[in-house]
């Protein structure tokens, strides 16, 4: 009879599980932040720990993006049970509420990037069964999500192995596009304030004075279709990492810019990153 | 009466034919000129014309190497046969004999862009079934037959409907890559020379000075490896046409400078030029 | 009756199981000892037994090992339910906390190896519905475990029906090696010691030394890449096998000392420990 | 009418031919010479030439083994047609009338790897359309045949671009051995006679002496199941050039020494050859 009672409960627990609506208290953001997850299949009936794919949504969009029209759910645990992914966990925040983006803002007063590595990773590795390595740590987004992938993995290679940026975009491709860039919403910043904000906002400039020390430090996976209006970008980032020598997989496929195409790539991303989480 | 009683058998007796040894004298070239040719599986039991591709070898190889490394008959057999082809005749220059190359030399005394034009063609049409209109041919070729097809297609777009570059080389970057290049085998070409020479001979210069009437003339499909020495003039064409707003096919594959790339990539060359020849 | 009703939501419900943090006391190690365990799809819902594989990790992994870069869950599973694998438990011991290995020290003052037969293997069978018969029990691992598969099947042929050594670590090729090889660690270990502890602790040594009765005691299935370092103890292994006539499997597939290779290898583990089971 | 009567050529013309009965005169042996060809599908109707493979036969055995045993023709036509492998020539000398074996007798009075070089495949390529180039002759065979193989390819690295030996004899493994071995049948040979011969017919003193210039000449694809009587020989070979790093495919397989083996193993061989005829 008690028998009887678990097995709603239980047939629940046997699959994989979404949750689009949560959220975290932010300090820095003063404000509370939303969040959606993806648990693998078995999280709720094992003890093991996961390997944590972030994965970042587009401008426009928001955490419910990837659940909602990038069929996160079903795309993955395809790939779980057909072997071409590891069980993960993935996270999606909301990077569009307040204001839109994942990075800190030129003036200072919007510290996007800061809550993202400060509050939103330490609380995401403290609620959930993580494993908390860099081994363990992959980041993906599509197109502004593809930027934040680009950043984020430059500027902290020592907390992720592998990054995969879709459509992404990869920052302003010239000092003076920068400058009308940023003063389109911002028209009094100073010149100084552009020159120190601008090489760590585009993917061009991290790319370029990448240190040598670092340049296998990420395993990277780049894609852009022949038809997005972003292949100006990405195809430079393609050209300095081949200079630069640093190694990366790089995609050209038939499409543009939408979800079709990232609904294409997605396994493919959950493959690779799963490489990693694997050691091949 | 006769005829129909040959039918069946003649349907079991039809294969497709390949040729890599024939050979046309050259006047232009003062020489006997090397060449291979596919014929398709009904070539010799019909009495109908057939579209032509022109599909140029790499450097080092002569008219076989589409052939022997190329699976030419096999793979263009197993397109038809499965519809992803019409049936075409294709022709295989040598461009590896006397000198290599596609082109005129820039001194003038080895026209063999002149011959392909004056001389080949012309032959090809006269000695096969072939349809004789622009949009029944179509030109295709690797890495220096890659810079062929670019060079031929856009130097002539009068005379084909679809070109497909693959790993190609798109010639210098700039003038002073040109100058360096020429001067290797030619040290006293003057600057002159090399002004009125350089910007016929690479496909940046060509792209960008394209005239706007002539934007959707020619069909393309450009594909490239990531792994490819080749990436740099590759993706600045691909930019350089989407600036341009010249419509185009665009490819980055997993894949280097190698026969596993081009095998691969000719079926779906096959398929893009058989839409030009089926007009879509 | 109420079984009956619950029939359908029951399959529903099962799933596998794993967990890769649990713990035991030892005595003999005097600290807590961590392991992983697979626990098949009915395993909560039968009352029935099962066969148990010891699956040993490698150096510098821990019981966690062929959890996470093993995927020893998704394809136990697929096996189990195409057919391939009978339903057993997997148990996965730690070998990397305090000292790294699977054996007694030479020394003895650390005894990992009484420590897995007096008091681990005890208490999985004690606490777990594990089949406590040798023909229900086999042992396979990789590299250092692939070591430690050889040494506790040719030490311990009365436990095991089936052992699988994987790209293994068959100890020193001669005792010279051996003097090297463990004064590195203990370097005033005496020759005597050294004459002692070294033919117990290679496989070479072990097949030449055993005994015409124990030659079809354990099913033996052998596996190491043709690009893996440990390339010639293995092959050794295979021709003193031969010569002694000791029935054995011997695979040399294309690959290396890497989780791809392994990953590969463990459908085929679980098919062959598993024909033991099944008494074939 | 005349249409008619062809038709049975034609058809006959569009598939693939075995010969197994041709013969040739040699001199050096003094007596017609059988050999057995495989001309591939289009064969008869193309004007192309094709890469070779020699495929040699066991002892015991003689040119028809392959074909009557082996499934030579079946096996290639469905390779080809898969495309798993490139249309090919492949010839399969008799080795079994008057002595057997590939190699010149130790007393020089019977010399068959001369007639092999000398008279067969001068006689061969004149023949046959052939490419006449290292890069398009590879060869292979089993047991006495793989001994062939091996020895072939060790003394004239020059024309052959991959190797295939299967279940190879690679000859005596010691000076002593070789003693007892060529006394068998010629009770008087000195042992100088003997120093002299013996590094140059078995494998291992071949790879062990191979000059460092050459180590990379020859594809190598070493194939010997785990069941077969000849395990000792081919392991030490893969153990001497891991060592001598001579970059070489080995596998081991299940199976013995039978033909349930080898035409198992001729696609593997077919493939493994065309990817030196195709230049990867």
């Amino acid at each position: 009879m008690p028998l009887l009672l678990l097995l709603p409960f239980l047939s629940f627990a046997q699959g994989s599980k979404v949750m689009d609506n949560l959220s975290l208290k932010s300090k820095i953001l003063n404000m509370d932040r939303k969040y959606a997850i993806y648990l693998p299949p078995d999280y709720e009936t094992s003890q093991r720990s996961y390997p944590v794919l972030y994965l970042l949504h587009g401008g426009g969009d928001d955490q419910t993006g990837w659940v909602q029209f990038g069929e996160v759910q079903n795309i993955t645990d395809k790939a779980i049970r057909e072997g071409h992914a590891t069980a993960m966990i993935i996270v999606m925040p909301d990077a569009n509420t307040g204001r839109r983006g994942y990075f800190n803002d030129i003036k200072g007063d919007w510290r996007y990037e800061d809550f993202f590595f400060e509050e939103f990773m330490p609380f995401i590795e403290k609620t959930y069964r993580t494993k908390n390595d860099k081994r363990f740590r992959a980041i993906s987004g599509l197109s502004m999500g593809g930027g934040g992938t680009f950043m984020y993995a430059l500027h902290r290679p020592e907390l992720f192995s592998a990054a995969c940026p879709l459509s992404a975009s990869t920052g302003p491709v010239s000092l003076e596009e920068a400058k009308t860039a940023y003063r389109r919403n911002n028209p009094t910043i100073s010149d100084e304030a552009i020159a120190t904000y601008y090489p760590r906002h585009n993917a061009l400039s991290l790319v370029n004075n990448m240190a040598d020390t670092l340049k296998k430090s990420v395993r990277w996976y780049i894609d852009c279709g022949d038809d997005d209006f972003l292949y100006e970008g990405n195809s430079l980032v393609h050209i300095a990492m081949r200079k630069k020598e640093i190694p990366h997989e790089f995609r050209i496929q038939d499409g543009a810019h939408n979800w079709t195409y990232w609904r294409n790539a997605l396994p493919t991303v959950l493959n690779f990153v799963s490489m990693s989480f694997h050691q091949f």
